[in-house]
């Protein structure tokens, strides 16, 4: 048993050796987070993207994402994942309603609803969430950029996206009235 | 013509005289804003409700509420109506998204929705907005007060309000997960 | 005082000419009702889409569009402008939630929202309505058609709709998840 | 190894044996659904509880509800437990969007958000799903009965509720308009 493995027993969450296995048998709960600057009447002036390494093993612009531990509610998942992926000092404000703006179900087969996760099924919840500090982002993000709404649907941007961010990132821009 | 009629004709804006009778023959679109605070995670953890005179001539708590003149824009109408009511310190965050929580239609017959204003017709935008800074109610306003969920769903404080206002605000703690 | 207008003073309704004047200095409630087809287990598998004048003088492709009269609930001016369009038999399925998935602004300048309205100020109050029966749209409409979500959202038909219903229709299907 | 333990192994899915593990260390993905019945003008004028053995060990009225299979939609999910709960006659109406009216998070730990669950950590996806048909629930099911608003949110109602699904009920009523 490995040092992580003990750990994660101790603390009741998975270790990675059973996280691999629970992958193929039951769909994982995500959260999705697009990170937005608003003007000073609410509206998206600008939408973060993240530049990294996916789970396919491309180089991919990507919003943030990650799973929802045992016991950890949606809010403190996302709160979670925003700061590592944006840094300490984003201020991120989650939004007052539970509810997501869309879904996003990733499967390991593209075929099923064009949002594709090789490594399991997964079930994610997909926020918006305005931010109003500095973004410093993880060492092993490569990027960080503030696009504008034209931008981050344009066809160059949209090709530097895989997994079906791409098609997220305009779903997050017609929620907020601003799809080109 | 009255020195407001004549302003109103320059400007665009519909006199007193005429609002009167455009109200007896259009729906007047409105916006109604719970104005909220947030806990970290932004979780709601307070509602804030004024108490002022109504339309019906009763003393009652109430939300934020007012209409959208003509070439404005919604958001333009919340901030205004948020300014006058909450003062200039509030620092309220629209949300991005243009969608409201709930639509709120006002008859002047109660029979017809439960939501009633005796003047007109009104169909209003309903919208749950945070609010980061100071509220300094305008010297018309009785009062202002911070209420916990619970408390701002309860029979006593639902009793104080009138035309269907208490519904509007269990409306908007059910949305964002605060029902009791 | 025209027939039109004596008729309209009797039913309380505004007479075209009151209207025009209405039109200058308020803005006015509308609805809008995207027309779907639904596969067996809800998703969008066709949107519907009229061929018609607009206020503009142009010919366009454009979903259901009209203004909510006084004292007619939103529903009942969905379930008439439904009608009028789609005819009959056309079964509109209406959701059961009060609230848009999105407002639309439509100002006279182009400038000011993306949507345009040349007659007026509209606040419209956007909806998906799922429609289970046969679509016999009215003789002022030069055709109805069922596009797929990928045609609806190609530049092809993008370019044959005016005032922003293109971005209206791709908002619509980015609600629905069927944004390509 | 039980028969019901290999059949899982050669599907892919879960023996009650993992799952009974998994539950202890990651949450499970659900889907509540809340049956109404519409009147010709979507609005809903019935609301559809079940009685049953809950969990916890409690006779319960509940909602339909029911955890995602791996590799299976949420809308596959949806309809296979309305089809169990309901019957094969029931014809729910699956909402062309998504997004769920609200996210429900059960924890064994009452005191987390006052939703309930002693077998698991769930996030469940909530829906409102009109029903067309005639319900003929399970046999393990006791009862199914349609209640108005007014009965389904009445404290005789709440108080025949468990884990958390009276608040849920209030909650649906709410997003459709329809709480008292």
């Amino acid at each position: 048993m490995s040092e992580m493995d003990q750990l994660a027993n101790q603390t009741g969450w998975l270790a990675p050796h059973d996280l691999e296995a629970a992958r193929e048998r039951l769909p994982i709960v995500y959260v999705d987070a697009v990170p937005v600057r608003l003007d000073e009447e609410g509206r998206v002036e600008a939408l973060g993207l993240l530049l990294r390494a996916m789970p396919d093993g491309t180089i991919s612009r990507a919003v943030v994402t990650g799973r929802i531990l045992y016991g950890e509610t949606v809010r403190a998942a996302l709160l979670r994942h925003l700061a590592k992926d944006l840094g300490p000092l984003a201020q991120p404000q989650l939004p007052p309603q539970p509810s997501p703006f869309t879904v996003v179900e990733y499967f390991p087969d593209a075929a099923k609803s064009g949002f594709v996760d090789p490594r399991q099924h997964a079930v994610s919840l997909a926020y918006i969430v305005p931010v109003l500090g500095e973004c410093m982002p993880a060492p092993e993000t490569l990027e960080f950029s503030w696009l504008t709404p034209e931008e981050a649907a344009s066809p160059e941007v949209s090709r530097e996206m895989t997994g079906g961010h791409d098609r997220l990132v305009r779903m997050a821009l017609a929620h907020v009235g601003c799809l080109p």
